[in-house]
């Protein structure tokens, strides 16, 4: 696709919301982009579009069998007044793995990263200027032919939405309450679980109103086959500090390649602490706890950056974590990756794009 | 909801194809069903209208966290001219249970059944003639939320799609080759497997593809946990006859409760053959081959009613069933199901319903 993206601007601009009224991924901006692909004729037709509906035949292929992928980054309004994106090739680049894990043709990364610059460009009035607020970007691929057959259509949309969102702690970072899941399994070796695709959502949606109900915030969930090993929490990857290692499990095709997630290895590596990526069971977590060597438990994610657990519940076991406040690291790690995000810090690794 | 039907009529009708030209799943009626949902409102406004597509934010649940759930079920127009729907009611019973384990709100049974009566009623003229022809009917619920959070939708829409299909076998029934899958996992418990979701169809593209590509036309899945249970084949239940026992796995959430496998289980139990629900190895099968006591193999679904397996391939080794002929109980469940569907045979459990 070597098409210039065509621009047709919307008529008229949204009023936009105050930073302080900003909820999460429900006000989308004027526009979007869309790009389609049919089996003869690869990806065309890349566009900046009015922000609409899209219509889909209602036999299209992902109403039924779900062959979608997407991924979601943020651009950020700098103390500098610049606005950055945070390691956009980095999603990009996982929006393809994804899309090839589910037989999805993948985008060209130049117009797929394109895409992205050149509608946050265009709706650069759009991102916040609090600190914490951002600009959620979800790149998303559906696929749209219509046809009843189980297999790979021949025919998607891809598209781009943006939406400003608030702080996720708006009154500060705050620990979490998270139950370790003994009865459902996100994702299984062989399965789907290392791609950003609906199904994995999906498997998660029961656990979470079950665990909500119970008044946790998350789940945490354990391997598919031993019930035994941490894996992730659905919207976050889990990392945590036992003594002076820091473990975190490996990326085995059951859990999502985290941006978040590698960012703070890198980080952690470069400020030479012990960082393992390694399986690690809940037992052994259980274990550390009792003898006091289990100093930190946080999640990584776009969403909340970094997120500190202050209790984790493990067949109705309590462990409190840091006497329930903010470990030493975790607030490390917040500091650092939202500092590069708003021009606060140094950025040694060239992970923000300006637009 | 008590609502009425209310019923918009298309403006004209579309040219229907001939008996012989029928594919799967690419032809659509004239009309659909269709019916909304939100939380404060519940189900509501019912209705047939004209078959088109359907506008969806961007941001729908359904396509970025495949919250959906689908039955398939048939109409048949039978020898003496009367059109029959196989069994309605328990497929709308499972796709309740679906919904229930997707948090998708259930419909009222009776309306749902009634969905369905309605509209193929309204359509009766699109159910082909041909023995083996029918139309297919394809009711959907889709979540239409406009958010990007993760958690079950608040609004959803339901929709009733019917699409005339040609015969599985138009040159008669045919043995199929099924490579036993070893490397991915299509559910497992504590998943989804149990469900009729999209989800579970995700995992089943990139194995499908493979296969496809080395020469098969589906693949056996093996239980996620252990790797050794067989489980089923994607589109269709799987049953083996072991000398005179005839084995399928049990329902315990990682397969589909599929409607033929209970119609193959009812009818083998009236005539008095030894059926077992359990688990069974792929190494017992594979053991059974060699001893000459694997009699037949079969796969039960909407689509081909009764699937003979002619070959199975495990580890790259061959085993060719039955000689690759059709077994006499595969014949003998194809002819019962399809007698009854086709009102050639009596129908002492009232699993028909005229339309």
């Amino acid at each position: 696709m070597n098409e210039p993206i065509r621009v047709v601007r919307a008529p008229a601009q949204k009023p936009k919301p105050k930073d302080g009224e900003l909820g999460f991924g429900q006000i989308f901006t004027d526009h979007m982009f869309v790009a389609d692909f049919q089996d003869e004729k690869g990806w065309y037709d890349p566009r900046i579009e009015p922000y609409g509906s899209i219509a889909l035949e209602p036999s299209a292929a992902v109403l039924h069998y779900a062959q979608a992928v997407f991924d979601g980054l943020k651009a950020f309004r700098g103390v500098d007044g610049k606005v950055r994106l945070f390691r956009p090739q980095k999603h990009v680049e996982r929006l393809n793995l994804s899309a090839r894990r589910m037989c999805i043709p993948p985008l060209d990364s130049g117009l797929a990263l394109q895409s992205i610059v050149q509608l946050v460009g265009m709706e650069r009035d759009w991102v916040p200027q609090t600190i914490g607020t951002s600009l959620y970007i979800r790149p998303t691929i559906i696929a749209s032919e219509a046809f009843l057959g189980v297999r790979p259509a021949k025919s998607y949309i891809y598209f781009v939405i943006l939406s400003p969102v608030g702080a996720y702690y708006p009154e500060g970072m705050a620990p979490v309450k998270i139950m370790v899941e003994e009865k459902y399994v996100r994702a299984v070796e062989g399965g789907l679980g290392g791609a950003k695709t609906g199904a994995n959502y999906a498997a998660s949606l029961m656990p979470g109103e079950e665990a909500k109900h119970d008044g946790f915030t998350q789940v945490l969930y354990l391997d598919g086959v031993h019930k035994k090993y941490i894996e992730e929490v659905g919207t976050m990857n889990i990392m945590v500090r036992i003594g002076d290692e820091v473990v975190t499990p490996p990326l085995g095709g059951t859990i999502l390649p985290g941006v978040t997630r590698d960012s703070a290895l890198v980080l952690m590596r470069r400020w030479g602490l012990k960082v393992s990526e390694r399986q690690i069971s809940i037992d052994d977590v259980v274990h550390a706890h009792k003898r006091g060597a289990l100093k930190e438990v946080w999640g990584t994610g776009t969403a909340a950056v970094i997120s500190p657990v202050g209790e984790l519940v493990y067949k109705g076991e309590r462990m409190v974590i840091h006497d329930g406040k903010i470990g030493s690291l975790t607030q490390r790690l917040y500091d650092a990756i939202v500092g590069i995000q708003y021009g606060q810090a140094p950025d040694p690794d060239g992970w923000t794009v300006e637009v």
